[in-house]
C-alpha cells in the first residue's frame, strides 16, 4: 500500500469515528448479538468463488421491515454504504461480498416468515429469508395442491434473493420475475413503499393482479441498488393432474442447432409450456463426478478427445436435455406425440419418464443390473434431482457441481465460499435460433478451453424465444494462479461474447461495469439514483451504471 | 367567469406570449402543416365521451422520433404542457383530451411504420401511429403464420397506445403489456432511452428477452407521464394447428359465482390459456341493437324485468361468455373434454364452434331457417367478430355499442367523441372468486339502474388470477342533464367499489386522482417526475399521484 498522506490519513480516522457512531445506534436498534464485527464473521462475508479484495466493516441482522428502515436511517446519517444480501447464496456472482470496499452488509436472513398463502388462488406471501427449502417444507406439510419454482442453485436460496436477481426455474413459473406480484420495499432513505395494488388501502387484488394503476414499478427493485425489497408475493403453480418429463440425447456437438430449431416451435407453440434444459457433456460429467483425475494423470483442463471417450463409456452425449409436461393425462400424452414427431432425427435418444416409471425402475434396477448389466440406479440417482427441479422440488446436485475441480465433496453441508470452489458464472441471452446458441457454445468452448479450463456449458429455453446460456469456470481457489487465469478468462470471454451482440442476463460483482453508458437509460438510472439515494448509500455499484469505464470495484 | 385582476391578465398574456413563440418553432420543426390551431381540429380533440372543459391551444403532429424530441425541447424552453396520444382511441377514459387545461396535443399517428418483423421468433417492431388494423393487413399481406392479439375497441387503435393503457385482448397473448419487449423512449427533457438489452450496442436479444441487465424500465412509461414511448416491440403469437371457439350461457344472474369458480381451476391449470369474456344481458343486447326505444315506450333505463323478457325472446343469457382453444387437434379435444366437465351444471348452454363449423352454418343458415324458423345468420353474424378477436382480428363491432342510447348507428366510420355518444368506462380488479365478481356485478348493478343508465357489465379472467370487470356507463351526451347524471354515477360507483376494495386498472382523465396519495409509492413516483420532468411539461396529472385530495383537472 502506498504511503498515505496526512490528510488520507486524516479522512480514513473520520469514516472510522462515523463508522463506530453507527454501529453504535445499529446496536441499539438491534441488540448486540446482531451487529457482528468480528473477524471470522466477517472474514466468511469477504469470500466468494472467485478472487475479491472488499472488506465488510460490519454485518447487520435486522429481524423486521422496521429494523431494516432502521438500519437505513442509521447509514444515511452517518454516510456509511450497506449492501443487502437475502440468503446471499448468490454463487458464481459474488456470494455476499458488496461490489464496493467499505460496505456494511445488511443480511436479511432472520426476517423468514411466511406472511400470506392462498391454496385457491395460488400465491403466497414471503419476507426475504424465506429459503426455497421452506416453502417446500410449508406446501408439503399443508398438503398443499401447489408447486413451487425451485431454481437449481440450493435448497438454502432465498426465494425473494433469486427473483430480484430475475433468476429461473424448471417448471411452467420459470422465468421468476414474471411470477411476482406486490413489492414491500425500504427505499435508501428509509422510508417505505408498496408497489401495484397494494399501495391502495384495503386493496384486495394486491396480490393478484400485476400492473396495479399508474406506473409499474417492480422492475425498478430488480437487479438494482435502488430499494431493499423485505416482502414479496410469489404465484405458485397447481399441480397438473398429469406430469411427465422428457429426457433426450445428442451424440454429436453440431446437432445443438438443428435441436433448437426442433425445440422452437413446441415451446413457441405453448406444447412445452416450461422450460428446457440442455447441458453439454462437460456440465453433466461435472454432475456425477469430480475431476477425473486419474484419467488424465492429474493433467488440466480436460480435452475434447478424452471427454468424448468418458461420455462414451458413461453413455450420456454431447448434449443432454430435459423438460416437463404438464396437463391433464390427455394433453401430456398429446405432448409427447408432438416433442417424438419433432425430435425425430434431431436427437439420438429420447425417454419419457413419469413418477409410475420412477418407482418401478428404482425397485427394480437391481433386477435390471443382473439381466443387463447396466447399472440403472446410477441413472436414477443423476435423474431424480433433475426430475425433481420440473417439478418444484429444491436440490443441491447441481451446486455439488462447484467442487468439480477439487478431489472430493464434503459430507455434510455443501458451502462453496468456505470451501474454496473457485466459480464465475457468465450467462448470456441469445435469441432462440441454432445459429446463435452454437456460436455461444463455439466461442465459449475454445475460450475456457484455451484458459485450462472445462467448457462446461447449458443453454435453457428460459421463454418462447429467449435462450438463456449459462457458462461455468469452475476451478480450485487453493490452486496458485487459478484465480487470477480464471478472471482473465471470464474478461475474455464476456468481451468477445459482448462484441457479437450477446449480453449476460445477469451480473457479478466484479462485471457491474457492464452497465456502464452514456446512453439515455444510464442517464436515468443514474438520475433516480441521486434522487432517492442522494448520498449513495444503498449497494454503491451494484447494477449502476457508471458513465465513467472504470471498474465499479473502485475503493469506496 | 370571474373579473380577473391586472396580475392575471399579465400572466394570461405571458403565457400566450410563450405559446406563440413556442408554436413558431414547433412550426420550423415540423412545417405548417402539422401544427394545427384551427377551431375544428382543435374542437375535435377538446371533445370526449364524457363532459370535459380542458382547452387545447394547438395539437402538433411529429413525424418522426427526432421531431418528437424537439417538440419536448421546444415545449421545455417555452414551459408549454404537451399531451401525447398515439391514436387518440381512448374512447371511455377520455379520449384525447389532455387531463389539464391549457395543454397542447402531441398526435403520434403519422409515425405509422412497422420497422421490424421476424417470423421466426414471431415480434413486429412499430410506431406509435401503427394501428391494429395496419398490423392484421401486413400479417395477412405477407402470408404469415402469425396472430395478433387484438382489443375490442376498434381497429383504428394504436398497438402502442393500447399497450402502455395495459389494454387486454382475447387470446393467449391477452395482457398486453405483459408481451413487450423494448421501448424506445423520448424523455421530457428530450433526450432518448431504450429499455432492456435494447440499450447495449448490437445486442441481439432487445427483441426477444424483456428483462435486459440491471433494472427493468418499461413499467415507468405505462400509464404514465414519464416519456413518450415511440418504438415497441410487440410479440406475436403463432397460429396454433387448431382453433375452436366455445360460447356458453347461464339463465340465472347469481350463476355467474359458480361459473367463475368453475372457470379458475381451467385457467389456473392451463386448460385455458387465454382470456375467457363473460358479459351480461344489457351487454349483450348493447351488442345486437340500440336502445329498445319501442318496447320501453321512450322511457329510460330498461328495467331488470324488461330485460328478461328481451333475452328470453332473443334467446340469450343472464350471462353470456365466450373463449378461444388453441393448440393441435387433440390438445384442443382434450381441453374441449375438460371445459364440459368444468362447466357441466354451471352454465345453461355449451357450444363449439370452428372455422368448418361457421362456414357450414353460414352456407345453409337459409335452409336452417326453413327447417326450424330459427334465423341462424343473426346469430352468425353476433357470434362471429367475438370468434374473430380470439383470433386476433380486430373488430368494430363492440364499438358499436357506444351508440347504445342513440336512435341509430351512423353507416360509415364511428365516431363517438363526434357524435355525441355518452361512454364513461370504469374496470375494477377483482380476484378471480366467485362471490367477488358476483359483489362487483351487483354494486355496478345497483348503482347504475339507480342513476338511471343499464348496467353493461363484462367480467374477462385477464390472467389466471384476476378478473377485469369493465362497467360501461353509456348515454346519449346530446340529452339535456345526462352528462352530469352519468359523472355523478361514475363518481359513486367508482367509491362503492374502492370503498370495498375493488381498484381499476385503468383511469380515465377525470379519475386521475385516484393516484393520489401521502404513501411511498406516490412519493416515489413524484420524486422521479421532478427529476425528470421539473417543469412539469409532459402530461401533467395523467396518472400523477398528487399529494393533495383535489382533482387532477384543475386549471393548469
Amino acid at each position: 500500500m502506498e504511503v498515505r498522506t496526512l490528510a488520507a490519513a486524516r479522512i480514513a480516522e473520520e469514516i472510522n469515528t462515523r463508522l463506530d457512531q453507527a454501529l453504535e445506534q445499529w446496536t441499539k436498534a438491534l441488540g448486540a448479538e446482531h451487529v457482528m464485527v468480528d473477524g471470522a464473521s466477517r472474514a466468511a462475508v469477504e469470500t466468494a468463488t472467485f478472487a475479491t479484495t472488499q472488506m465488510v466493516p460490519a454485518i447487520l441482522r435486522p429481524g423486521s421491515r422496521e429494523q431494516v428502515q432502521e438500519c437505513m436511517r442509521v447509514a444515511n446519517r452517518f454516510r456509511i454504504p450497506v449492501y443487502p444480501v437475502s440468503s446471499g447464496k448468490n454463487w458464481g456472482y459474488g456470494s455476499r461480498v458488496p461490489v464496493t470496499d467499505a460496505t456494511v452488509l445488511i443480511d436479511l436472513s432472520r426476517m423468514n416468515r411466511i406472511l400470506d398463502f392462498n391454496e385457491k388462488l395460488a400465491y403466497v406471501t414471503v419476507e426475504p429469508g424465506v429459503t426455497q427449502r421452506q416453502l417446500f417444507e410449508f406446501l408439503h406439510a399443508g398438503h398443499s395442491g401447489l408447486w413451487m419454482d425451485a431454481t437449481g442453485s440450493s435448497p438454502e436460496c432465498s426465494l425473494i434473493g433469486n427473483v430480484v436477481e430475475r433468476g429461473f426455474g424448471h417448471t411452467p413459473y420459470g422465468d421468476h420475475f414474471a411470477q411476482v406480484c406486490g413489492f414491500e420495499v425500504v427505499l435508501p432513505s428509509g422510508g417505505l413503499m408498496e408497489t401495484g395494488f397494494c399501495r391502495f388501502p384495503g386493496a384486495l387484488a394486491g396480490p393478484v393482479y400485476r400492473w396495479g394503476a399508474g406506473p409499474t414499478l417492480e422492475g425498478l427493485f430488480s437487479q438494482s441498488n435502488l430499494g431493499i425489497v423485505t416482502r414479496m408475493t410469489i404465484w405458485l403453480m397447481p399441480a397438473p393432474e398429469h406430469f411427465e418429463a422428457f429426457f433426450f440425447q445428442c451424440n454429436r456437438q453440431e446437432q445443438i442447432s438443428s435441436l433448437i430449431e426442433a425445440l422452437r416451435p413446441l415451446r413457441m407453440q405453448g406444447i412445452l409450456r416450461s422450460t428446457v434444459h440442455i447441458a453439454n457433456d462437460y456440465k453433466v460429467l461435472a454432475g456425477i463426478q469430480q475431476y477425473p483425475w486419474q484419467e488424465t494423470s492429474g493433467e488440466t483442463p480436460l480435452l475434447p478427445e478424452l471427454m468424448t471417450q468418458l461420455r462414451t463409456r458413461l453413455k450420456f452425449g454431447a448434449w443432454s436435455g430435459s423438460g416437463g409436461l404438464y396437463g391433464t393425462r390427455g394433453q401430456v400424452r398429446e405432448a409427447k406425440k408432438a416433442i417424438r414427431k419433432a425430435l425425430k432425427g434431431n436427437v439420438n435418444r429420447l425417454q419419457f419418464l413419469d413418477d409410475t416409471r420412477l418407482l418401478f425402475a428404482s425397485r427394480f434396477a437391481k433386477l435390471y443390473q443382473f439381466l443387463t448389466g447396466w447399472d440403472l440406479r446410477k441413472t436414477i440417482d443423476l435423474a431424480r434431482p433433475v426430475y425433481g427441479l420440473m417439478k418444484g422440488v429444491p436440490t443441491d446436485q447441481p451446486l455439488a457441481g462447484a467442487y468439480w475441480r477439487k478431489k472430493s465433496v464434503p459430507a455434510g453441508d455443501l458451502d462453496p465460499d468456505r470451501d474454496g470452489c473457485g466459480l464465475l458464472w457468465h450467462a448470456p441471452i441469445a435469441p432462440m435460433e441454432g445459429h446463435h446458441v452454437a456460436m455461444v457454445a463455439g466461442i465459449a468452448t475454445q475460450i475456457l478451453l484455451e484458459y485450462g479450463f472445462e467448457p462446461s456449458i447449458s443453454m435453457t429455453l428460459i421463454t418462447e424465444r429467449a435462450v438463456a446460456c449459462v457458462i461455468s469456470i469452475c476451478y480450485d481457489r487453493r490452486e496458485p494462479g487459478q484465480d487470477e487465469q480464471a478472471m482473465a478468462c471470464y474478461d475474455r470471454l464476456r468481451r468477445e461474447l459482448t462484441d457479437r451482440g450477446y449480453y449476460s442476463y445477469r451480473l457479478g460483482i466484479q462485471s457491474m461495469s457492464e452497465m456502464r453508458g452514456t446512453d439515455g437509460y444510464a442517464g436515468l438510472v443514474r438520475t433516480i439514483k441521486d434522487a432517492i439515494d442522494p448520498h449513495g448509500i444503498l449497494a454503491p455499484g451494484r447494477y449502476q451504471p457508471a458513465s465513467a469505464s472504470s471498474r465499479a470495484t473502485a475503493k469506496a
